[in-house]
C-alpha cells in the first residue's frame, strides 16, 4: 500500500470555504448532476499548464464542459492497437458516450511541452530522443508540426509550433472514424483556439488555415 | 486542413466579460506568469467528468495546480518502452521539470469510467473488451482493483472501485523510479482523494488504506 | 420572510463581465432607456422553453422587443372577468400602453406543453385533467386546436397542434376590443411564426392560413 | 381565420443573419437539443420589459434557463381553483417536470407595471381599479407590497415597491406545495434579484431581507 500524506492543511481551509459557499449554494444543482449524470454540450482538450483556466476564461458552470488536459494539448492519430491510449480513450467516451456537440482544442503561448518539442527537433535536447522518455515520445506526436514551420525566422518558429500543435491534433481527430462520422452528419463541431497567457487574448481558428482575435 | 467552426457567440461573449474582470484585474500577475513561465506547488491527477472542478473546490488561483484531467483519474504502471503515454509524461514533466511538491489523485462519485470497468470486469460489456475500445483498454489498467472488490456485496463494489481507482494511480505512480525517489527524499508526497458529487463531501486516503472524511 | 440563497457564483462572474462589456459600451444608450422609458417597436409572445431565444433570433437590441413568455406561446381569449389574467394583461399594456405596431406569436417545435395538451385531448394523460393542474388547464386554451387536428394521421398531429397553438392565440388576440380596433385602423399588424429548434428553420403563417418557410 | 402580416423584411434579414452565423455555428448543440429535449438547470421570472434580458446579463447558452415573463415579474399565490393561471402553469412544469435546480425572480428599476401599481393603491389610477381591466387586476398581486411601503416618504416608495416585487413573489412560491417540498427537500434554491436599468447594477437578496450589491 503506497504511503500518503494528509491534504495541506491550506487545501483543507479552502475546500471547507467551497463547501459552505459555492457548493451550499448550488446543492440542488449538484444533486441532479449525481442523480441523472452529466451531460456537457462541450469536450475541451487543453494543456496540463497550470495558468491555463478554461473554466474560468468561459465562466463554465459545474457540469458544462468534459475536459481532458495533457502536455501541449496534443491528440494522437487513431490507432487501434489494443494499447492504453488515454486521449483517444476519452475522445472516444466524450463523443460516442456522451455525445457533445463542441470539440474545441486550445492551445496556449509559453507552453513548456511545445518548447521542449522545438528543441528536440532541431537537435538541441538529445535526452528528450532518448525512448524512456515519456515527454518525448509524447511530443512525438507533433513531430509533422515542425515540419511544416522549420522553414520560418527561427525567432517564430516556438509561436508557430504552438499553433501547428492545435491544427495537427484536428487533423489527428479526424483520423478516428466516429470523429469524422459525427462532423459528416452535424452532429460535432471541431474548434481550434490559441490562448495568450501574457495578454489574456484568445484567437480562434478560422476555415482557412489563420487564427484570428477573436 | 482541418474545418472548423468559429466559436459559438455565447462563449466568445463569456470570454470578453472574463478579459474585461478577472483578467484585467490581474494582468500583472499574468505578466509575470508569461514571463518567468508557471511554477505550481502541485500536480492534481483528475477524470475528465464536466462534474469535477478542482480548481473551483480549492479555490485554485491561476499558477497554481498542474493539472491532468482523463477518464478516471488513472495513472499506468511505469513502462518505457518508447509508445505514448500522455499520463506518465505529464507525470514525468511535473515531478523532474517543475519539481511540483504535491502530487494529488483526485477520484469521484458516479464515475461513468468506473461503472464501464466494472462491468466490462463482471462481463455484462462485451464491447469494452474488444481490442478496438479504447475506453476499454485505457480502463483495463483499473482490472487490478476489481480483483481488490469482487469479494463485497454486489451494491457495494461500484463505489468500492471508485475508492480502488486512486489506490491502483498511487501504487502505479510508485513504480515511476523518478516518483519513488522524490517521496523517498522528501521532496513530494503523494494524496489520494475521493470527492463526492452529491453530497459535496470530500474523502482523504490516511495512511492505513482507509478514507476519511475531512 | 421567504428564504433566499446567494446567487451561483458561475452567474455572478458572467454578470460582471457583462457589466465590464456590453453594459459599458453601451452605456449611454441604457441610461436613455431608463430616462425616457422604453418604447419597444413589437411584442413577442413566446414559450418558456429553454431552447428558445427570440432576441438572439432576431439579433434584438435592449429596448427592442416586449417579449411575454408562457408554456406553449398561449393567448386566451378576451374574458374581463376581474380575475388575474397575467396574458391578457401583457398583451393590454403592450397594445394601449406601449402601442406597438406589431404583436408575433411565435410557436416551435418540440414543445412539451403542445404534447402534454395532445397527450391529455387523446385521453392519455389523466393527470393533466384534473382541476388542480395548473399546466392541464392552461393548455385547455389550446383544446379547440385539438378539435381541428383530430382526424389527421397521428404522427402529423403533435406538429399539427404545435402550429395550431399559434392560429388559436391569433385568434384569441382578435377578441380584444383593443386588439382588434388597433388591427382595424391599421396601427397594429399581427404575425405567426414557428420556430424549428432542429433545423434552425422558421415558419411564418401567409395571409392563406399555411406555414410558409420565409 | 385571423389575418396576419409578413414578418418586417429587417427582421426576415436579421433571422437569416441568424441562421448563417449562431445557428450555424451551433447546429450540432440544437439537434440535440431538440432530439433529448431541453435540461435547464434555473427558472427565470421576469419582467416583459424590453429593457431586461436575463440571457444576456448571464451570457446564457441556449437550453440554458427556463424562462417565464410577465408585467413586473409576479407569481400569484397558489390557487388550484381550476381557473387559467398562467404563471402557476410555468412554475409548475419547471419544478415537477423539467425539476430545475434554481428559481430566480428578478426584478427591475422603472418598472412601468410597478409604478402603475403604486399609482393604483395610491388613489391616482382609478382606471386600473375597474374589473374591465386586466393590468390593474394583475397589479392587484402586488398589493400587499404597498402595504409594506406606504409608510416610505413618498419619493422612495417606488424603488421600495419593486423590491417588494420580488419578494411578495417570492413569498407566494412558497405557498405552493411542491415549490415548498422541493426547497425543503434541498432540491430547489430561491433567489432574489433586481436590476438597475441605468447603471447596469444588479442587487441580490440576502437571507435577511436587504438587498445587498453582488
Amino acid at each position: 500500500m503506497t504511503s500518503t500524506r494528509p491534504l495541506p492543511q491550506y487545501l483543507v481551509q479552502r475546500y471547507h470555504g467551497w463547501r459552505a459557499t459555492a457548493f451550499t449554494e448550488n446543492r440542488a444543482w449538484y444533486r441532479r448532476l449525481a442523480d441523472e449524470g452529466q451531460r456537457p454540450r462541450a469536450m475541451v482538450i487543453s494543456c496540463c499548464d497550470s495558468r491555463v483556466h478554461v473554466t474560468s476564461i468561459f465562466g463554465a458552470d459545474t457540469g458544462e464542459f468534459f475536459i481532458h488536459r495533457n502536455i501541449a494539448n496534443l491528440v494522437p492519430a487513431y490507432a487501434p492497437d489494443g494499447e492504453q491510449h488515454g486521449t483517444s480513450a476519452a475522445v472516444e467516451y466524450a463523443v460516442k458516450e456522451l455525445k457533445v456537440a463542441h470539440l474545441i482544442v486550445m492551445g496556449h503561448s509559453q507552453c513548456g511541452g511545445v518548447a521542449g518539442c522545438h528543441a528536440m527537433c532541431a537537435g538541441h535536447a538529445p535526452e528528450l530522443d532518448e525512448a524512456t522518455s515519456f515527454v518525448g515520445r509524447w511530443m512525438d506526436i507533433l513531430r509533422p508540426g515542425y515540419e511544416r514551420i522549420k522553414h520560418l525566422p527561427e525567432d517564430e518558429q516556438i509561436a508557430a509550433l504552438e499553433r501547428a500543435a492545435v491544427e495537427v491534433s484536428l487533423d489527428n481527430l479526424m483520423t478516428f472514424p466516429f470523429v469524422a462520422a459525427a462532423v459528416e452528419a452535424g452532429e460535432l463541431s471541431l474548434h481550434g483556439l490559441l490562448h495568450d497567457i501574457r495578454d489574456g487574448q484568445l484567437w480562434s481558428l478560422d476555415g482557412k488555415g489563420g487564427f484570428v482575435s477573436i
